[in-house]
């Protein structure tokens, strides 16, 4: 039996908890060695192990994987989560891709100073509610099917819902005008693999808090 | 025969470049329709020709694809240029991911401050020189081929040439350190497609200058 994958990064959210998510939606086990320290990251860059010098690295089959999204590629091409065809494919893809820029907003956001904070709040809500949400709204209600794309779980699904449920912890009722998402968000959730990660006692991080912020700034900054 | 690609973006680089030459060296002809209004971008947008109201955009097969990177991934997926097999494919969209994080700070510089982009250049100088060029003299010195990955021209190649001639026009001796990534940049640059694309008179578009970027704000700011 191959080893579990393990994951580099510090014990919060961040870049790696897409590919949390993806491995537990995937049914893959997998082990976690947190950076606590800036001599931790330099161990891993002066032995070669992160390509570009960065995390998330995802030690995974023999390779050393970095790159959120080559990351993320790579488990749902080997767990099936990119589609049947390069034009489910392209659909996942651009899906994802849009909604990591609005996820992007949310892992900035404890990094923001507290001023900022309560406008980005508004900004992410306003870039949700009119530029993201209804293109995902209009898809489900177009199709009436359960996925974003095709009859099956993907990685569009699985980015989507980790968006949603973070900004909801944000702005409760941000999906009060999305009455499909609504119903699509509980029955992702309700998905075996996904609904055990959401339970307490997962992998899955709790919101950046104070010491996630000073961990983070204390590995990375110079 | 299949109608050609159109490309829907302002005259100038900004994140349709790297799509215009993934597409010269695949051998592809293309069609472009410039923005230049805000009036222009508004008509795509009322008539729900972009998915998340951004461009850039390429109607290419029936589709009408948006976001740079889901961009990039149809065209080398239909023109081979994604490897071999899976881990051919994960190399190279590493490769491309990293190499993206370097163009990404070569975009935005001209929209930076006076005062801001003289040292904007010497931080990419740095990064290229010690996060990024080393690890792509590492792979060509270690294999001694003449693509990044396997035995053909790929994505992570030809975003690459772009990036290191984009540069090069910053920072002349950018490679001086680099003897490998010399010679790599004259081959692929005499790949017959990408020889014709460097030539005069191609779609390749020069660097930015005060036009581009008026432009720019014209069309995108609110």
């Amino acid at each position: 039996m191959a080893t579990k994958p393990k994951l580099h990064y510090p014990n919060g959210r961040g870049r790696m908890e897409s590919v949390r998510w993806v491995l537990a939606a995937a049914g893959v086990e997998f082990d976690e060695e947190f950076l606590e320290t800036k001599e931790q990251l330099q161990k891993l860059q002066d032995g070669n192990h992160l390509l570009f010098q960065q995390v998330p690295m995802v030690e995974i089959n023999g390779m050393k994987l970095v790159q959120t999204r080559s990351i993320l590629h790579y488990i749902a091409d080997k767990h099936h989560l990119f589609g049947k065809d390069l034009k489910e494919r392209t659909l996942i893809d651009m899906y994802v891709e849009g909604t990591l820029d609005l996820l992007e907003l949310l892992i900035m956001h404890p990094f923001l100073k507290p001023d900022d904070q309560q406008k980005e709040v508004a900004n992410m809500a306003q870039k949700a509610i009119i530029r993201y949400f209804p293109v995902f709204e209009k898809v489900l209600r177009g199709h009436g099917q359960r996925f974003l794309v095709g009859n099956q779980l993907s990685l569009a699904d699985i980015i989507q819902l980790q968006t949603i449920l973070a900004l909801e912890e944000k702005i409760p009722n941000i999906l009060s005008a999305f009455p499909h998402l609504q119903e699509y968000t509980v029955k992702i959730s309700n998905i075996p693999t996904i609904k055990k990660f959401l339970e307490p006692g997962s992998k899955k991080k709790p919101p950046p808090d104070d010491i996630y912020v000073r961990t983070v700034y204390n590995i990375f900054m110079p």
